[in-house]
């Protein structure tokens, strides 16, 4: 068991969740989440045993579970109070045509915060969004983006791609690219009409979405009538997530 | 001196923010938007003023400002790489009468996070909100809640009331008590008609709305069609507040 330790500590770091295409999922509630997905080992304390729920958990999984002391669990936790339960979790891969079937395609442009990423994954599944992460994104795998998601990591069509493999992939499917831009002489969002398949794509707060994508996009914006320059990006992608989704 | 920068560490803590009607800004873009508040008093390092646009905040500030070495600088901040600016800024008290002119109302009932917290006075400034703050919610001049709002907190018409004020001032004033909830049964959000000034209440991600509001609201509920069970609350929150304002 000493090798799987081992192993759990290194997924802290990227290298090694690319390297070995595994994740971490911590707590009760993401691991119940984490059942239908491929499941490589986990481990957890006689604590967490004590709970129903928990057992309940635990009899769900077949792949192999190792209960190892609460110091020991301690080490390998990435939370302050760890609940006692960790899986590890095999990286799920999508295609593109999985990602073109869903009802509208969202693509993050160097969306760096973890928390504001696995919020905006949380929000695209919800709505049967398919996501393209493009270059300087976070890393949709890190355990504070997985933590956000709320478990929709295990669930949402996600790819990652370079933005010129995007911009080639929209136009040979004939996929149109809207941008979020902090600009009043784009499209106003709620007027912008779908008439055919969209993607549409989020920047980073501090710099927007990046002039290669501009440059082949359509540019919408959220009007906004107060003092704020704008709006977070997870709270921008929500409000024309849900509103292309209500018109679809 | 001495005094100032030890009222600036006791600002950390809600019971002297409470006591002194005080709150503290960092960081050279808060900074800049808290300049048409009623400012105590500020300190700075010599480092931070190498900065044009640094100057030019400065030279703005009429308030008693303090140069003070960077190691102490640090010893006063919460952040973990400081840009050498604090203000320390009076809260600002907003009427019900100032809320109530505002053009939808926003009420949080023990909304415990921070940084949700802080990003939905961020959306409900962009829309022109106002906010009433029920019991068990964090404090809106909690450092994090300050630093997730953007600036918003300077400008936001914002209000603490306990549930029996609140429910006893939508009343009087004849406004419609809306409430977020996780019921399929209820009205889908954007059916939903706004013929009247309205209060919409957001509870935590939890619990949600308390039963005593729920009792007398109307439920409303975003129609979501993936795995998850639940958006996050400030995501919910722009969902429903862009579409109210939308509608208006």
């Amino acid at each position: 068991m000493t090798k799987e330790l081992k192993l759990a500590k290194k997924l802290k770091l990227k290298k090694y969740r690319d390297e070995f295409k595994l994740f971490v999922a911590e707590g009760l509630r993401l691991c119940e989440m984490a059942v239908e997905s491929e499941i490589e080992f986990g481990f957890y304390t006689a604590d967490f045993l004590k709970d129903e729920r928990a057992q309940n958990l635990i009899s769900k999984i077949k792949s192999p579970l190792y209960e190892i002391p609460a110091a020991t669990f301690e080490k390998i936790s990435d939370t302050k109070t760890p609940q006692g339960i960790m899986l590890i979790v095999r990286q799920k891969i999508w295609t593109l045509e999985e990602i073109l079937k869903q009802k509208l395609i969202v693509a993050l442009d160097a969306v760096h915060d973890a928390g504001n990423l696995g919020t905006i994954l949380r929000t695209a599944e919800a709505f049967s969004c398919g996501v393209v992460i493009l270059e300087e994104s976070a890393d949709i795998f890190n355990l504070k983006v997985v933590r956000s998601s709320m478990g929709a990591i295990f669930f949402l069509p996600v790819v990652k791609m370079t933005r010129e493999e995007f911009l080639a992939a929209m136009k040979k499917f004939d996929v149109e690219i809207l941008a979020a831009a902090l600009d009043s002489t784009a499209e106003i969002y709620y007027k912008h009409e779908l008439t055919k398949k969209s993607a549409i794509v989020f920047g980073s707060e501090a710099a927007g979405v990046s002039q290669e994508i501009l440059d082949a996009a359509k540019k919408i914006y959220i009007p906004m009538t107060g003092r704020a320059e704008s709006l977070n990006v997870a709270t921008a992608a929500a409000i024309i997530i849900s509103e292309f989704i209500k018109s679809h």
